[in-house]
């Protein structure tokens, strides 16, 4: 079960310090928020407590992209809280039930963190899963209910092409898709397919028919280029930053064409699209999901969404650059993202905060 | 599901470091040789593969007090290539069956490099799961094979009347019940057989029917005082080194006094007791590992013991006394032990290392 070579393993920054995902991961805890309802709704109205009766009476739930906390211990304080609801409205005594919840990350996730972190008053028997969700990490048929929040976008690995120095694809110079050739997006889409298709395989391996799996993943709105995405225009401004860095030697060139950022936003057509094709899964809803859009007025400051990058992009970055220049790095970055005018209200068009149920078509 | 107050959460030395249990612990690693072939026939003779054909066709193994490895997971494939040997050999297809293994620990464990030195080529699915096994753990029948080697000696915390000024068993001046009066022992003994009840009350819970379960545990043997035994004279020892600093005012006399070892070594007949007492469990084996005794010849070498203990409880006494005296302590320690007469020949008496077969009886 080990990872393919060229796979990645990394993980938010851990640990309790300045820089950390655990003080650094509000603007992920808006999207908890919002998901909340919709997740209570789906329990509500579609998750099938009447095929627990003839089970142990356990319950599987798994956070997968869990990161160290707390985002994913409210999360399942409410799918618990919700499911527990709909027992008692079907004459199902709470206290039968019990649950097991999985918490995953890559293994370089900081499980210790996240283990000291667990709540006290937890009703439910908690488990840390190390290892990448584009394979199997459950044994068949064992879970209930699986959340991905923020976690899709994220490649298993950079697309070979893209640091191919032969391929069209190569993307010298750019330490992302945002205002690449089209080759570059291609090779990045084609590695989301692939990468969406073995996540839907294993989970629909790993949980029961009937099962619930709801995703919440940032899009690129349809008829939106990557370039007037802020998010993903700011990860050109990382790839510039670096760049100056090489010019004046502070790095090697080769490292920074070497260096790409391993994620990728679909549109929302293009997710619904790959999800059909997979064939497991029943859509129940695809849709945004309802949290408020964010407006130049209503973004976090530069200061606080430099520091969201950097507990997300930390630990790849201090991997392949080392940790030395990580201070001047960022101290650049903002200083760019500060100034720059790719970021003036008239082109701030957010991503599409997608929210997915999906529920496993019986085998 | 948290703690009750007073209860212990401590574990062995975490990290790579010189004095962690990673490198610490080929004493344990004997231990694991020794009950190899106890396990294989156990799983062989009376592991019950007729009820999987029935389940959802995975098994559920949770190895209690695994620490960081490596010795958690030489156990664990000894187990897995047992029960696919047998299922085999019963017809059952090894590809069919799937493993969650459960590692299970303090919370305070370095579950990250246990995590992190999973082995590559492992056949299961693996899960940390952080909390005191004297608790329960796991759901309701979830598990068929529990194995807690060398860890059920822990005390879930150190006797409360061992602490109390105002108890007869007040343990003024030791750390520990080697040379201490009848109520210390007693207080001891009464502590080991509440947290035996509450550790079998949780695996008869979370074991199947037929389920199996394997305990290492070192014993006293019958008629052997405590002063007897050298790894409990050895306790001894560290308490008086820490009694020597008191007295030259490094450390206070109060946090001496307010130190407590909480583990504990019952004799087999005692163990056997109280299994039997507790009556959810069959008594299939109970007897000595097997293991060659540790004579003063073939004993680990006076720096290699010290190290083992270090990785043992330099967790619990960093936690009490701080970090700071640690050096000191050791080496005073070590000075002690070199120069015990209690440690001659003649008084070599080393603990039963007993193994326990025990089958879960039909709910």
């Amino acid at each position: 079960m080990a990872d393919e070579p060229g796979a990645l393993s990394f993980a938010m920054v851990g640990g309790d310090g300045p820089h950390s995902y655990r003080h650094n991961s509000s603007y992920q805890a808006g999207a908890v928020a919002s998901a909340k309802a919709l997740i209570s709704n789906a329990i509500a109205e579609i998750f099938d407590v009447n095929h627990l009766t003839t089970s142990s009476g356990s319950i599987g739930i798994a956070d997968l992209g869990c990161s160290v906390g707390p985002n994913t211990f409210i999360t399942v304080k409410n799918i618990i809280d919700s499911v527990e609801l709909k027992c008692q409205s079907h004459g199902f005594g709470s206290q039968v039930l019990e649950f097991q919840v999985f918490f995953n990350d890559h293994v370089s996730n900081d499980f210790n963190t996240l283990f000291n972190s667990l709540p006290n008053d937890r009703h439910y028997f908690a488990a840390g899963v190390p290892g990448s969700f584009h394979g199997r990490l459950f044994p068949k048929a064992s879970l209930h209910f699986v959340n991905a929040s923020y976690a899709l976008h994220w490649l298993s690995r950079v697309p070979k092409d893209v640091v191919d120095k032969q391929s069209p694809a190569w993307n010298k110079g750019r330490v992302y898709y945002t205002n690449a050739p089209n080759q570059v997006i291609k090779a990045y889409s084609a590695q989301f397919a692939r990468d969406m298709d073995s996540f839907l395989e294993a989970r629909a391996q790993e949980l029961v028919s009937g099962g619930l799996m709801t995703l919440v993943i940032p899009c690129l709105p349809v008829g939106t280029a990557p370039s007037q995405s802020p998010i993903m225009a700011v990860a050109d401004l990382l790839g510039d930053s670096l760049l100056d860095m090489a010019n004046m030697g502070l790095v090697s060139e080769d490292k920074v064409d070497s260096f790409n950022l391993p994620s990728y936003h679909p549109t929302p057509q293009e997710l619904e699209n790959l999800i059909k094709r997979n064939g497991c899964f029943e859509i129940v809803k695809l849709e945004p999901s309802g949290r408020a859009p964010v407006t130049k007025e209503t973004a976090p400051n530069i200061q606080m969404f430099i520091s969201h990058l950097r507990a997300a992009l930390g630990g790849l970055l201090v991997e392949h650059f080392g940790v030395e220049i990580m201070d001047e790095l960022f101290v650049r970055f903002t200083e760019k993202v500060a100034n720059s005018s790719t970021l003036s209200p008239s082109s701030y068009r957010m991503m599409v905060e997608l929210f997915v149920l999906l529920q496993r078509k019986a085998a």
